[in-house]
């Protein structure tokens, strides 16, 4: 070894023996024993996963229902039917926590056209409200567009976006290997457009759909108002239709829409988190969360979003009871209500673990769609994640190829003083084709995939129940 | 630090003094100019492949044209059209090498039914003949049915099997993670059934279809003879109705069925691997082969076996010649004809491989559909793997989480003293619902996630060339 190289190795010494330092201080690696316990255990769970899919069968029941946005009618069907349901695979509590929610209809009436044009007269335009939006007039709302890209844009009109409709078109990045990224990066014109386009004086707005996908089905999604500017409808528009309007705009920047949405908003309304666990055998108090948020959108099913990855956290503890475990600390599944319009119910979820005596321990959230698994997002300390490094291999068995640093969900991360939130990562794809909208069904869900996640985050659950951290 | 830990940091220090020395044989780590112009490219390269979607385009025109398989006269079509393809890319050469392949045509008639039963007679059944099985005669074949799980079962049957058919009805083990696995856990009963049921004086043979997904839609695929066995009749059936027949065979053992098949063998009939290549600007004569098989069966389209993975290949030399990439060494793309049921193609290029002057440096094939992008297999020593993992945090920009030991694939598998063999490998939980069946159409491949495995094979063909092995 020349002299170079021995200095280099005193560094990578150095390295090492912090290396060794942290393992002590992290606690012993898993005892071979236990450890083929965890393989054993965790190979039967993605077996039986995949061999019964049971929670594909459930998710095919649930979809029958509808789709459950927060104060529906559907939503307490949807509810009742998970209470019951985890009560029949023999849970050791189940219970509702209740939780005040808006209710927003969508109405019956939700359709656009170019009401003003010497080519285009009568043409329909493909439209969808978003979620909390007022309604129109009943004669509707007839107006010149301006097209705009983005919300800056829409401040420099000044007057002119008076009495306007203001076009938000801006696409959707495809070229991002995250979706999500694509997503974050165009969202902005829906959630915060009309506030933009009303403070200006416009009269509605209609947005892009913001999708991956290139078919013209809109999706929907929440918008916000803000107090002391006045109120504006706001509806996505098909793609093809805004590149459709774009066009025709070019060649007649004189012409008018006519919006027409009968949605209203009404007075909260009751409803609840469904709540079901095994309790801990040796540390009850000591609580691992695993969940997602039932409500949905009121297009499509909301299979994907968030039908499935629901049902794959309660399938994990019947994976978990199934197979045999008894958990040495508590598993719990929350089906938080209301993330969609309001994260009402992952704000009361978080109230109750400030204030009850139990430790909370972890969380895992599943809330990316139910394509076939990837990794884990992880929010924790250093230690705790390098030690959660050591569980890969276990984890592999259900397609699970890393653990990284990342975001949970926004319910999860209301609970207080957790040790480590988890985020589960499936494949996304596919997910920005369907999400809020008439494409996410039971259909797009493949049951292979989405059994795969259940037994990933039945695994997971063990070895945090087991393990502890 | 205590003793014990001592001795284990000795111990540990000895492994990595071993590591650096690995690092120096092994050749630099890649200068950070370079890695910034790698890191650069690949994201150029993942963009344009979500973005322009060329590759999936091609797709939808080789689709049109219709299933490929050898020997057909749709295989040809398909021949020039990827040779006028790869011209019109501007590849630096294009040829075509020629190949005699079987020929073998599934006919007109395929069908079954129950042809005596006091319950069930006329009850049809769906079936689809193997590729290469003979047909029956004009009148069909009528005979009782003996049901069986596996080869060796037939052997125990003796004088019993004489003048039945054989009913090979063990099941797809869905329970396995990789869906591989549960198809050649299966597969020996299409490959072999009838050689061992002809060896014991069956007539025919029907084998439950070999897929993961619970549809009635048999798929196909290949089947061997053995010479001094007589021949008989073999086909698939689909799954609802291998459950039906074992169900009525319970309840009738008596019950007979009759197959009639037209299918024929003809003599061999010539064809072409398509090969393409940019040529390398520094070392030319080492060559880098990315390529799957161009070949089909004749079910659905091949859209994903192994139609979008040939063009993954071909858009992997368009997209590192887009990025302004010239590169070092050869590049070539071989769509090798005949891998469903001959190899012809893989072995002619193979042949080839061993007589050229060109230096094999590695080959990546992809045959696994085109599904959402994981990792790469390679074959190869242990050096040089160990020296690819350096290029994983590249590569991942396409989505690619691992490179593994294991198996490239049947045609690279051919080439001659190459150093490095890859096979690429996207998801597999949705491969076996539509392999070799109706259901393997253009509709099935997801643009993303077709065009993430282009970028991957282009991104890991451009540090071959670049940095040679």
């Amino acid at each position: 070894m020349s002299k170079s190289y021995s200095f280099l190795f005193i560094g990578f010494a150095a390295v090492l023996s912090l290396a060794i330092n942290f393992s002590i201080i992290n606690g012993q690696p898993i005892p071979r024993q236990k450890l083929q316990f965890y393989n054993e255990s965790a190979e039967s769970i993605v077996r039986a996963a995949l061999i019964e899919q049971r929670g594909y069968g459930w998710l095919r029941e649930l979809c029958a229902i509808g789709p459950r946005l927060s104060g529906s009618e559907n939503s307490l069907k949807a509810i009742y039917w998970a209470e019951e349901k985890m009560k029949s695979l023999g849970f050791d509590s189940v219970w509702l926590q209740p939780v005040m929610v808006p209710k927003w209809v969508r109405g019956k009436t939700e359709k656009a056209s170019i009401s003003y044009s010497k080519k285009y007269k009568n043409k329909k335009l493909t439209i969808v409200s978003f979620g909390g939006s007022i309604g129109t007039p009943p004669t509707g709302i007839s107006a010149e567009v301006i097209e705009v890209k983005s919300l800056d844009e829409v401040k420099y009109l000044g007057d002119k976006a008076k009495g306007k409709i203001i076009f938000y078109n801006r696409s959707f990045d495809n070229g991002l290997l995250n979706t999500f990224e694509g997503y974050g990066k165009a969202v902005d014109q829906r959630i915060n457009g009309a506030i933009e386009a009303a403070r200006h004086g416009a009269v509605a707005t209609i947005v892009r759909s913001v999708q991956s996908g290139i078919d013209n089905i809109p999706h929907t999604g929440v918008m916000n108002y803000e107090e002391g500017i006045n109120k504006i409808p706001a509806a996505a528009i098909g793609i093809r239709d805004a590149d459709f309007l774009s066009n025709a705009l070019k060649d007649e920047p004189a012409l008018k829409i006519k919006i027409n949405m009968d949605c209203q908003i009404f007075p909260d309304v009751q409803s609840y988190n469904v709540i079901g666990q095994l309790t801990g055998s040796v540390k009850p108090e000591e609580v691992i969360v695993v969940g997602g948020h039932f409500d949905s959108w009121d297009k499509g099913c909301g299979a994907h979003d968030d039908g499935a990855p629901c049902i794959q956290t309660m399938e994990a503890l019947d994976l978990i009871k199934r197979t045999g475990i008894k958990p040495r600390r508590t598993i719990r599944c929350v089906l938080f209500i209301n993330e969609e319009n309001g994260l009402r119910g992952g704000i009361e979820y978080g109230r109750f673990s400030g204030i009850s005596n139990e430790i909370n321990l972890a969380a895992i959230e599943s809330d990316r769609g139910a394509f076939t698994p990837r990794g884990f997002n992880v929010t924790t300390d250093s230690l705790t994640f390098r030690r959660l490094q050591d569980w890969l291999p276990i984890l592999n068995k259900a397609n699970i190829d890393w653990i990284r640093p990342g975001g949970s969900g926004g319910d999860v991360a209301q609970i207080k003083n957790a040790k480590a939130l988890f985020g589960y990562v499936p494949d996304v794809q596919r997910y920005m084709d369907l999400h809020h909208s008439d494409n996410d069904i039971f259909s797009a869900v493949h049951p292979r995939e989405m059994e795969l996640g259940s037994a990933a985050i039945a695994i997971l659950s063990m070895l945090l129940s087991e393990e502890g951290l």
